[in-house]
């Protein structure tokens, strides 16, 4: 049923997105479209990877559909900061953590756990993720914040650069090491789940599954790229400021491919899959988008140090913390999920009012 | 032998505060007859709510007691807020949570500690109540903080009122996932301890516990009410700053009811009562009472915003950190108790010297 | 072999530091020899401990090994206290903080976790220590830092006595704790790991052990002492800041003994004694030498308060929450190591570039 209404919004949406487009309908029209298209492609998206996930195992599913929704937003940033908004791209990192961490893992928790009274996920991977999430934000993020209050230009961008080198390094050593030197280590408590999961049987075929999530996320960056354009005319409209719209709106349609599909599969108890979408999307959000911008942008006319504002930077450490806490024990409920949402709920607020 | 010694320190110290009150005696000796009065009154409030604990589970037990508790502060709280004295209510909010995380927990875990060895309690509360705190303190509390740095007056309260009604809203949510959707859910561990606690016979029955329960709290607010105006002068007298009369003092004397039972709890070895009674207590000030005494002070000349003086804010950020660091793995010793209760000592003076 | 490098080391470099220091060498070549004379001395202290270790169970080898590390340092203190040089001194209390919980342990980790897959340790030991790293470095450094800024200076010294007798105090109760009254009673996990080691042969006798321990640490303190001469001709020579020469060179060179024999034992799969070395010495400088200092300030004309720089407080704070995060499991490997190490970098590059 639902899968029906997708396949009618992306026909009729990825139409009227370039029609609209080219003739130059009104923003706010244009705004609904894209967002519905989007939404509709994200369907598509959850269930290429949840066929690909059932191929493929959990971890490498995960891993792939945190590449292809961060490569919409890897998209969307480098165009801004083409154009030097610096400060847009900052506050849509920090919505995209706070969006993953918050708002994705928020709505499963919660969506999941309507269904089921308890819902677990691999404890190993819960706390292999915390301690890179204390690094990448609590670490990376806010040594530079803090040293930089009392550091010239030159050297708090000297200080960025260096602390892109290490994330990106990091990040390269965290894959080797879950799918090299670790692999199936520290998995001994769930090879029961892997088993079954393995014994499903996946609704496409691989090359199928691949086609159609290849293009659905270049269907969702074209629409997303357009979308990006109506936001200043929205903003006047709705009176959205800067700050909210990268934070919140971009946010909210930029990963809006993870949302869907991290949701479907807690919904479908795969949490495992779920909680690997919303962490592990924002971890290559922290340690591999982020950096590669901030290096990305010394090719441009204004570099990017990796220095937040101080609302954005304590929100994301606090949505950190909160997250470990609720996440480390690897175990989750409907009021946990809740818990999630109105965290993210009251940062909305603030930077609404910001 | 305590408990007469309580009765007649109650039978004198009552009538005493009445007295004392209308003949107008001294403040000093008045504060004198009002502390023992509260601290014997406290003990009525212990074994009323432990018969009652006996009776409804150790869950509903401590949360009647955290209720019961409370409403004395609630009542000096408005008091404060029609007198427009926010910078009071703010630091007794403070001074709630610090004394019931680091002060009665402390008290708690090293009075039962000195008995016992290891004391255990329950660890899904222990984790469920720690996402709780984090949700509360490091994020409802910081974010205002930090973000009202950069808003006027009127978004500083909007945000204010935003956050209280979520707060109201989760705390809400709070009891209907632990009362009605997960009762029992997460309790596999420990059915023998409470089986054994529902084998106990209470020393009083449900219908004299509530009369006693009620009694003991009316006659705590009477009394607390009358110490709250002997405040100035003995502040006076001894040196002490309205911050450090409302963070530690209003806080100690306001809390000495929960502060009572939840150490003979421990004594008794009952900690899940006792945690449930020091952590409960301090979520139900965080989510409960600071919201509604921000939405009530809409209704008074002065308005009061969220937002905590810098010292107030990090003591209590630091106080939940501590607090769940220790308490996570649901096991308590006297050490760890005088860890919570050196973390009070040292806020302790930071406040006084203020 | 590399213990016959070592002797050689010792043999040619120890006369070489007195005759080098007598006659006025270079100071560049002198730093180089001193710096190889203490790795090497490091060597034989790790031999000596490893060997108590065995005789006197992991818990006394790791204390004394901390306990030898950290009289060089307060040593080195003391001096530069006398001197009047407050910032050196905070500034290498916070590099022993980093360098012990990042660089000493992320070795450990790293070095410890090429040879073997997963390494585990006391998890027990583990979640005492991380209570006690956040009272020590987030309470007790935290809470002078925040209210000092609204303190007048003879306020926040007041409150820096406090505070540093509350430390030490707790210090000797989690010694009584650990020794007197819960020996062993956190520790029904390892029981076979303990037996295993106890059958172990150490390489030296208790006596020949504490020689040559004593012998080794009086040498490294002498030639500690004379590196510290070398500094501020070594600092301009290659542009290094006073900051960055107190946290990343003195906290280096200061720790070699307890980087040589933690990483040793990480080697040799012996993590409880790695973990203590590491973690036990870093509570050691938070609990006993900086609050020692701070009192021992009192006796020189400049007293010096509790209070670090932001710079350094946050890198401590974030160090710790870092570290808990990682090692609260029990469990370690490489990449956990490298994740400790990239945040020892990043604070590396920081404190160069201020």
């Amino acid at each position: 049923m639902m899968n029906k209404i997708f396949i009618i919004l992306v026909i009729i949406g990825l139409p009227l997105s370039v029609i609209g487009s080219l003739l130059h309908w009104s923003a706010v029209i244009m705004f609904a479209i894209y967002c519905l298209t989007i939404i509709a492609l994200a369907g598509f998206i959850g269930r290429a990877t949840e066929s690909l996930a059932i191929v493929m195992g959990p971890r490498i599913g995960g891993l792939m559909n945190a590449t292809f929704g961060n490569a919409v937003e890897l998209i969307i940033s480098i165009f801004s900061l083409k154009a030097g908004l610096i400060g847009i791209v900052l506050a849509s990192l920090t919505g995209s953590v706070l969006g993953n961490l918050l708002l994705v893992a928020g709505l499963s928790f919660f969506v999941g756990g309507l269904k089921y009274k308890r819902q677990s996920f691999d404890v190993y991977d819960a706390r292999h993720n915390s301690g890179l999430l204390i690094f990448a934000v609590v670490v990376a993020f806010v040594i530079p914040e803090v040293f930089s209050a009392s550091m010239n230009e030159t050297d708090t961008m000297i200080l960025s650069i260096g602390i892109s080198i290490i994330l990106i390094l990091l990040y390269i050593a965290a894959l080797v090491f879950k799918l090299v030197t670790h692999r199936g280590v520290y998995t001994n408590n769930n090879e029961d789940v892997e088993k079954k999961q393995e014994e499903e049987v996946p609704e496409w075929g691989k090359i199928k599954s691949i086609i159609v999530l290849a293009a659905s996320t270049i269907s969702v960056a074209y629409v997303s790229e357009n979308l990006v354009h109506t936001f200043e005319v929205v903003g006047d409209t709705f009176g959205w400021t800067e700050l909210f719209i990268g934070v919140i709106i971009v946010a909210i349609v930029g990963n809006a491919a993870e949302h869907g599909s991290a949701v479907i599969m807690a919904y479908k108890n795969k949490m495992d899959v779920a909680v690997e979408i919303a962490v592990g999307s924002t971890l290559q959000v922290a340690m591999f988008v982020a950096p590669v911008l901030v290096l990305l942008s010394l090719f441009f006319t204004t570099s990017m140090p990796l220095v937040f504002t101080w609302a954005e930077l304590i929100s994301m450490v606090t949505a950190v913390l909160l997250m470990i806490r609720i996440s480390v024990d690897g175990d989750s409920n409907w009021f946990e999920g809740l818990v999630l949402l109105a965290a993210y709920v009251i940062m909305g607020i603030g930077f609404y009012l910001l």
